[in-house]
């Protein structure tokens, strides 16, 4: 059988999931070589998971001739960088979200990609969640007839550290948790987001303010089509990770989503108790391998990747006018191009 | 046993109920009399409850010496007039959501009560709820910590007729139903909305827009003490009758809410079938008899009623903002004076 | 509108319920009379509902020109002699459940019945809980096949005072709570159990075992037509009232049941908590309700009742299989004979 | 790293999952090798897995110096000469359940175990299931009390080919599916089951009766402490693969179960509708992989297996009581004893 060979950049808790999926559970690729910063955390990665070769430095590990394509795990603020340098090395990339922390950046990264003729895909691995991915068969048959309305809730379990915050590698919370449901508002609706108005609260943790993050959000959505939506984001939700979508439309709706961990039930006279989730890497473990999976076959077929550079620039300008709403206080309209980003986010309608 | 002597105006679907749970499983209430201006249907419903009078006309009813106080279920229109009238009266006052259509109506009603001595409860049911009154007692215990996040569902089953439009006797989507939700935000979280941002949508019902009305809204809140949150509201789920709210906290999370009717599952080659919830009448079926068993109670006991003018007057207020929010498509102000109804709504920060 | 007169022997906490219901919720019912051998206990709930009579003796109530029905809900033990003497007074009968509490006084009820051509409805008002009629309809019409395996869970929550062994004026649990489940068995399989086995235990409770009960039950049913069975009884669960009940057959299963006693879910770090049911007064609150409804409603038309008396019958039969394959610690046959009642017990093979 | 040198015996459905397992996810493991009777069905698999030998034949693969153990998923009633072989050649063995089909083979295959100082372990993966350990946590600190009642459900979805009858090389349905839920009942009670009752039923199929096997039966239990209990199983439930299990204590009760395949609800006019599950590989894939990991790295270590021999001898021994009561009609005792399978299997009490 042809194998992919990939080199995974960035092996820290998701570059390495990544690195163990293709390792162990693709028999389509081969784990060629991984690269990090943290040369002894990458040497580490590398001998647990038998792999050949690690690299300190992406370069080295792009011009190793037996990498066909990249998997960037690094922190969001290197992606577009990441992205450019692999283009113009001529591997495919299989990149995680977001494609960038801003506009322009995501524009260049595009623009390499399609100058060198690679493929690149954004990791939006909710869309090979088995429960998602039923959800929008259904959507697609017409089940719940005309969508009117997107509802998502996105609540992470830990208190982030503070030097999360201080060090600033991932942008704001629109840019590294709620771009998911940003990417599902788009692709469960069939239709693209044109304005959004954000409120956020740094109410009960309010030394982060000053590093331009908050705590908690909901992010009002209006559609091109008429349709509108809902997306709420929390970091720190204590009782688990938590997340839910709804599409409701003018003959149904599809809720997806569960805060159970398993199916065990615990009855005591103080009521009845339930295990919740805890991690986005256990809720969606599946997702996880199925998108390296189909990664990885689409390239070995020439075939193009499922979620598109294009998904991944639309995400962002989403996140882009919610944080322009966040920090104006009024609604703004969501734009793409790479110029007008200032002007396209003008507030729609005062 | 001393009775607390009732009338009931307006004898339509809600009314009617009012009347049989005041008739017969309100012990210390005595339904004296019914008025509605369709004469017939007060001699109709008059003669099942077996209630001795019926009247066509408020006054009359007023001047019944039986008559000690009285619950309002007319059209939301006509609610503020009808408040000042029984005031004038005397009698004390259960009047049905919402306490106005506009708030000068509203400070007019507050104004007639006040000057007769008389006592007023809006009728608020939700809180009477045994899963909402479950779930504010653990707000007030801190069981959740600080409330950071307030979110409502509210979705209707039924297609409204287009009579229901084009009569306009409730007032738009915000004043009929997502008025439950607005004084749900205010109870649960302990705190008062002080700006809103409203999203609509006609989409699949066009036609109903040059009556001002929608189909469906998402209504971004914010929060005093810097809490936010969201209610949808939509109103021809076709699916069920969907009301689900959550108070997220600092430590933790209660959620209300259930869209399934029964405890039956059914489980075929086609997957597991739950039958749905249909009506506001038997999912709240407790909690209206619960409501009128209380202001009996408080009335007769010269209590206050545990939902006061002024959580009537305060949730029409939010709907009046997200009104306005909807007509000038930007954020706006909540604001409860009469005079600067209109100043007091200006957008926010733009 | 003409009324039913209804007189209630016994009016602790069951009886008293059916009395409120009579009184208040039954427009067809007149309460006319309540009886009980404590007779401040009769004078009272009387005075509570404003009913006109009441009665120490059940003869003098059955003379009351007024009473032209009446709801037996006195201790189990009395049932049968309660019925003969309603029955010698002409009264049509709504029995609580069990008939009685062996098969001679059973047959000799159902003879007096018979004799004196009134009707006889026994107390089964799960049959009436919106669930269960849900679940028979779909029975009724092939929706899941062939019925194949019937299960059925009773559990109670508060562990029984001694006093109530000690006075053994309801017989063990077979008699008082699992004869639900026996009736349950023959309605929702629409076939009649043929043989019974069970197991039982007082390991947590041993001082009972000298009243003859058992703390805990397990009893296999054999069906005529080949299908099979399983109903648990537990008379102490402490976590909840739990009745669950599953149908299961040849094209899917049917399941009826649900331990939550409300639609609110509290999510906090140690996991996610519902509130239990507590009690078979608020779980079946609506079917004690409309048993007593229905039952008024066929009197007054003269139609048969709902559950007749022999389905009293059937179902005691099992619960005496059920007790003798407990003391004779093998599998017994169902016999309803009254003179083979020993002989028809015995064992099935061996 | 030291690694477990396996081969696996029999690549059928179960055994390939094994082997994939072994492979992929098993990092102290080494998939040596693969044998099946079927030559091709080997070969093939060693292909996929792209391991190096592949057999027809068993005695071949154990003479093999890289295979330090095996795994066998041979059909059932090859299990216990497998494991004598195995044990023969000094290896230690992972056998799939049951032990044996019946107690003299069992009993063959311990001694055979036992004479050769192997380390056998049997295959009950739903001990190392999340769910399943997450309760029993909760029973060994008390928190459910003492143990009163164990409740359990199996029911396969798919009507098994009439040719699995034909060539029983699995047994009834006792051998191959309930014992899951006999072993469940040690492991999770902490007692032995001394007594059983069986019904059974071949209503809906009829044509297997002469093959000596039935399509749903109902095993009552009791246990050595006083505790009672009842397993269903049910081979062709149609809507889904359904696996539930109760633990009913003094303080409180455990549900481990659920049959909804993925967090997904889909509201239509017609009600809720959940995707269920359907099949073992899918619902218990972590229990197999987390078994097969434990196994290897105990085996590494110099650790007894979790599951012992003696466990897989119990759980049969209650599986041929229960076979036995079925046959003659009464309920029957547990017997392990080789010599004594007919006489101590007799009826207990009669």
């Amino acid at each position: 059988m042809h194998k992919l060979g990939i080199g995974v950049l960035g092996v820290g808790e998701m570059g390495k999931r990544h690195a163990e999926n293709l390792r162990r559970l693709v028999p389509e690729a081969r784990l060629a070589a991984v690269a990090d910063v943290a040369a002894d955390r990458a040497r580490e990665v590398a001998a647990e998971l038998e792999v050949e070769h690690s690299f300190r430095s992406f370069d080295a590990m792009l011009e190793h001739k037996d990498v066909d394509a990249v998997l960037i795990a690094t922190p969001d603020k290197f992606h577009a960088r990441a992205i450019c340098e692999a283009a113009a090395a001529g591997k495919d990339i299989l990149c995680e979200k977001p494609l960038a922390t801003d506009l322009p950046q995501a524009h260049e990264a595009l623009a390499a990609v399609a100058k060198a003729g690679v493929r690149l895909q954004i990791g939006f691995m909710r869309r090979y969640d088995p429960a998602y991915e039923a959800a929008m068969r259904r959507v697609e048959v017409g089940e719940i007839g005309e969508p009117v309305i997107f509802k998502s809730v996105g609540r992470d379990k830990d208190v982030p550290p503070l030097a999360a915050y201080q060090s600033n590698v991932n942008g704001m919370v629109f840019y590294n948790n709620t771009i998911h449901d940003f990417d599902l508002a788009r692709w469960l609706m069939r239709d693209e987001v044109t304005d959004v108005h954000a409120y956020t609260t740094v109410a009960i943790r309010p030394e982060i303010a000053q590093y331009g993050d908050v705590v908690a959000s909901v992010v009002n959505l209006k559609y091109q089509r008429g349709a509108i939506g809902n997306v709420e984001s929390y970091v720190q939700a204590i009782y688990g990770y938590d997340v839910r979508t709804e599409i409701v439309g003018s003959k149904g709706s599809i809720f997806v989503g569960s805060v159970d961990k398993m199916p065990a039930t615990f009855l005591t006279a103080g009521g009845g108790v339930h295990v919740l989730a805890d991690h986005f890497l256990s809720r969606f473990a599946d997702a996880y391998l199925a998108e390296v999976r189909d990664f990885v076959h689409n390239m070995l077929n020439d075939r193009p990747p499922r979620v598109s550079g294009e998904d991944g620039l639309r995400a962002l300008a989403i996140a882009v006018a919610a944080e322009n709403s966040h920090l104006q206080g009024k609604s703004c309209m969501v734009a793409t191009e790479q110029s007008g980003q200032r002007r396209d986010s003008q507030t729609v309608s005062s």
